[in-house]
């Protein structure tokens, strides 16, 4: 029952029989991996008063025919359902909450991977109550699938509140699953289920339809939901009136095929592949040296470096007219140059311009720099390359630059520290010097995923004196897949570079003819208008914000050094305001970032705008500790804070509304980026 | 600063004062407590720009004046209110966070006891961020009182959602109360603000009226919640423009006059007296043998024990006809006799009822069976009393009971298994026996009450393999005191005495010529049936309680032993649904009892018909974990189940909707009571 990209891992659920071997070996050699059968004959409830020591009849006479490797791959178990569970006579209620808990108990004994529990309305109260006390009962690994049709049978009801409800009721259990049975009728909003643990698909033959020779085939929308949950790395179960029929095989070859046909996965895809909603502690390269391997994996990606190629060579021929190429030679600093990659692009980017350049690569990771001494001496030997081992926020550069060259972003934009580190850069920069990245911006979108919300749940903190929380106040690098995005991502924080407004600590001043520091600040605002814009901020907020002379009326004394730390400007706030149409709970934050490497020359992670096939980021995961149940229509309203000290950089972040979380992160307790 | 309850614990908002010692001396002069002044001059921000080493004027120049004790006695701080907070403008936010959390740590530094936080819309998130990161910081004590007003400036906001938006972005924290300002115009639904920790009521000179002799006193609406909230064990602070007249001791005068006349104490309150809020594991009497002084406590009740008397006496007037009273003995058996109470009771009715009684004082606990021998030999010399140290499950008793009488009552009527014990005595009981009590049903009741909750998040388990919420899956015996109930209580679940139904296994079984148990089931049922109708329980759910009908048709096995526990016919479950007509926080559920000793009379700790003066019960609490948000209108559900097996009895609970919780408690796992 592993799941195969290549074929669909998909049983036959034949419901009860009397010969369990014979009915395996029927649904195999028809091309079905697995069976789902009831533990029980419906309505004989044989574990109604009697003992699981006396003889009892279906599945459970045929309990010696397997070893427990073949209980655990062959066969999915059903139970009964009970609708006595909220019967007003205690007895009927005790005696279907027994025989419940007992063909419960029964499948655990018999190492059955998982059994179907059926939820047919709202009122799951009871056997949600049964099941949670079950999965706290010894140390069995029953996985419970809780069997939730899309559309009511009424089509009245929105049974995505069923399953909610269930799942909360079991406090989201980790062993708590979702067999989706897809109905012939299919109501809106299905995308609200991709953020739910689904573990099987439910197929009636009857959902199917019959095509021109003959075969069975889904009707288009049914076609791209199934195709969109088999790509959650479930399995699909047949159920109906044909599955006895001997051409049953048909079914499971059209998942298949329904399946590769979606199949449209890229070098992204490729390159993920097995990181699905795996969290990972981001990077932390400045308190870090990463190791080669790192490096190596990184600069296999093929978007990203033809990117800062494309952007040193417009850079170049910008800012070194064609007719001073003879005369002038630019000057490059690679900062974190690591194994050399961003030095190699800049050297083929000033080639492919014709300019020449003279290039320095620092590197403050000692080991880093004796590879790049290396390729100094050999491949790079007829350039004018110097390697410097050194950090850029120390070094005591021998001249001024034209051009930075930096890769210091994380996933998030700057939760690497990238603003920090290149503002430590500005003291030996040109007035017109250019940084490339010029800019980047974060971007968040609220998401729904059960799964990524267990993973959060059960990472284990081994540091001490971090509160029990500390899981849920850490934002974690992920590629996302087992989720739902509730809105489009809005612009979060913006960083600018050259950032002149540290300069005042420049040592060597005298180079600020040119340009000044008021000017730069007046060009920064703008652009951060606008993207404030983009992200629907208030409109007074960015008319102030607009409004350099807010600056120069600021009532404190200019030298604040005191007050407030050194990296004090790379200080951020905003709110964020997402309309979610529909009833959903809230997980927490995906985030992303848009680079602008030199003018239009942009890389990007946030899925609009995504640079094709660049693999080097996931998305970043910022959790919610308490989901947070949205009814639709609603406006929700986050807060971020990037928090800065003299030593460290952290995030902070809390729900405003519709019901308000608790601050993540206060002090940055949990989780901080060591500068 | 300590709460009196014979006088206001009140303070004087002074604002701002160039000489504290002056400012405190003459509010003490004038009749009050303490001041409440700002940390640093409104608009002066002198902890703007500069550092704590250096001049700052205001309160921070008088900081050698006082003894760590004095301040934290006779000063609360105000901190300066901030609008620059959410600036856009990331310097000025940055400012306004520094020096706001300067002014906190200052007052830490000086060992206040509470700063005052204003807030003044709903937008408090960056407030609550800094005061949240700031309770993070260091182990000091000093408390936020955050400052509400009562209805807002402009009169249309909900300001309770302020509060309760503050609370809970900063996760409940316990150092966080409330500073009500009482305002002139008083919005509907103040009882909600009943619920919450609020800790000093804020008066302003202005809110007051001048009655005819010239003296301030407020209008009858504001006098009904300023006393109720002063019941609160809550300060008080007279703020305006008149507190620097002389005469600003009748204010001080006026809420003493005030407090004194709303105090209806009586004897129950008086008994309850710093049980407020308390929280006490409920006792397990089957467990756990009773001390004496605790059986002493409890026979002080003035109430409890003169109905016992009467129940007896009128029963006996009843099983023992007037012309019969001369020939016939009646047999009483009280069972669980302690130190006699019961004992003494019975023997007052039967000489009231002038009635023959021969009596046996059944007490497991040896130790008090040594005292009631001697009672027997002394005060029940004359009488006819046998004391009998066993348990009443297993006694052998040598003849048949007409009475019997116990007081196995908890908080909750069952919780105590009063349910189990007395089926254990069913044994021994002529086929027309009388229990007293006859009939007891649990009453439930949805509350708010932060107070609690914060209570219950302190306790430390120090249990193990108990899982961490499981204080919160706990039931708490509690003089529930700062509490807001959100509807009124409805019954829960109903057992009848004796019950017949657990007969099968009595031994003597041919004392059952007269009444049948089916007929004795009969007649539960109706009664159950009336209670579930009074408990607002679906119609057609009670007509199929009512059909005895049901009982004869149950698919089982007469004889079921191996599959339920003996006692499952004292398994319950029940949902309940309440009408909450305001937005409101749920965290938990107050449960009290209702018991018919004998016929009509009854005692009853449910408030509506609470037995005047009888102390012996406090309510009990159940709590939920995660507090739900409800808004005004919905529908409460919540599902309550008393499980049972054959070593101990537990209650599941969980909430249904507005929004589902998890199930507490489940298999008992953090709560049992044992058999």
């Amino acid at each position: 029952m592993n799941s195969n990209r290549k074929r669909v891992s998909c049983g036959l659920d034949v419901g009860f029989t009397e010969d369990l071997e014979e009915s395996i070996m029927r649904s195999n050699q028809n091309g079905y991996d697995f069976i789902c059968t009831n533990i029980v004959k419906e309505g004989s409830a044989p574990f109604q008063g009697a003992k699981l020591n006396e003889k009892i009849g279906g599945i459970t006479d045929t309990s010696y025919l397997f070893n427990s490797h073949e209980w655990a791959s062959l066969v999915v178990g059903k139970v009964s359902y009970f609708t006595d569970l909220t019967s007003p006579v205690d007895k009927r209620r005790l005696m279907a909450s027994e025989a419940l808990m007992q063909e419960l108990q029964f499948a655990a004994f018999l190492s059955l991977p998982a059994v179907i529990v059926e939820v047919k309305d709202e009122n799951c109260s009871a056997v949600a109550r049964i099941i949670y006390s079950f999965l706290h009962q010894g140390h069995h690994n029953l996985h419970i699938w809780v069997k939730i049709p899309l559309q009511s049978y009424d089509g009245q009801q929105d049974t995505w509140q069923w399953w909610n409800k269930f799942r909360r009721m079991c406090n989201s259990h980790g062993r708590i699953g979702l067999a989706l049975e897809i109905t012939s009728d299919l109501p809106p909003q299905l995308e609200r289920w991709s953020g739910e643990p689904i573990r099987v698909v439910f197929l009636s033959t009857s959902v199917f339809l019959t095509n021109k020779k003959g075969f069975p085939v889904l009707s288009r929308p049914h076609q791209q939901i199934v195709s969109k949950l088999l790509r959650l790395n479930c399995q699909a179960v047949i159920s109906g009136d044909k599955i006895n029929e001997d051409s049953v095989v048909v079914y499971h070859q059209y998942l298949n095929h329904l399946c590769q046909a979606a199949n449209t996965e890229g070098q992204y895809e490729r390159f993920a592949r097995g990181y699905e909603d795996y969290l990972q502690a981001p990077l932390q390269p400045l308190m870090d040296n990463l190791e080669s391997s790192t490096y190596e994996i990184f600069e296999k990606d093929p978007i990203k470096y033809s990117m800062y190629q494309e952007a040193v060579y417009r850079c170049l021929l910008d800012i070194i007219p064609d007719e001073q190429r003879d005369e002038v030679t630019g000057v490059i600093m690679v900062l974190g140059a690591g194994r050399g990659p961003l030095v190699r692009m800049s050297l083929r980017g000033a080639e492919k311009a014709n300019r020449k350049v003279k290039l320095y690569a620092v590197e403050k990771n000692r080991n880093a720099a004796v590879l790049l001494e290396h390729l100094r001496a050999t491949e790079w030997k007829k350039h004018d390359v110097t390697v410097v081992s050194a950090d850029m926020r120390t070094w005591d550069a021998p001249e001024l630059a034209d051009i930075i060259v930096s890769e210091l972003l994380g996933s998030f934009g700057d939760n690497e520290l990238s603003p920090e580190c290149l503002d430590g850069a500005t003291r030996f920069l040109k007035p017109n010097a250019v940084c490339i990245p010029q800019s980047y911006t974060s971007y968040v979108s609220p998401i729904s995923s059960q799964k990524l919300y267990n993973e959060v749940k059960g990472v284990v903190n081994s540091e001490r004196n971090k509160p029990p929380e500390s899981s849920f106040e850490t934002p974690y690098v992920v590629r996302i897949h087992n989720y739902h995005e509730l809105a489009d991502p809005i612009a979060l924080f913006t960083f600018n570079h050259p950032n002149w407004n540290n300069a005042s600590e420049n040592p060597k001043t005298e180079f600020y003819g040119q340009v000044t520091p008021k000017q730069w600040q007046a060009k920064f605002s703008k652009e951060c208008a606008v993207e404030m814009n983009g992200g629907n901020h208030n409109a007074d907020v960015v008319k102030e914000e607009i409004d350099g002379s807010e600056c120069d009326s600021l009532p404190f004394s200019v030298n604040d050094k005191g007050l407030l730390p050194d990296n004090h400007h790379n200080s951020r706030y905003k709110r964020l305001s997402f309309n979610v149409p529909f009833d959903t709970i809230l997980h927490g934050f995906a985030g992303y970032f848009r680079c602008a490497l030199y003018q239009d020359v942009e890389i990007s992670i946030e899925p609009r705008t995504h640079s094709p096939g660049m693999f080097s980021w996931f998305p970043i995961f910022f959790p919610v500790k308490d989901p947070i149940d949205i009814t639709g229509g609603s406006n929700l309203k986050v807060d971020f804070w990037r928090c800065t000290n003299e030593e460290k950089v952290w995030y902070e972040w809390c729900v405003d509304s519709p019901r308000p979380s608790s601050i993540h992160n206060p002090n940055g307790r949990s989780y901080t980026i060591g500068l």
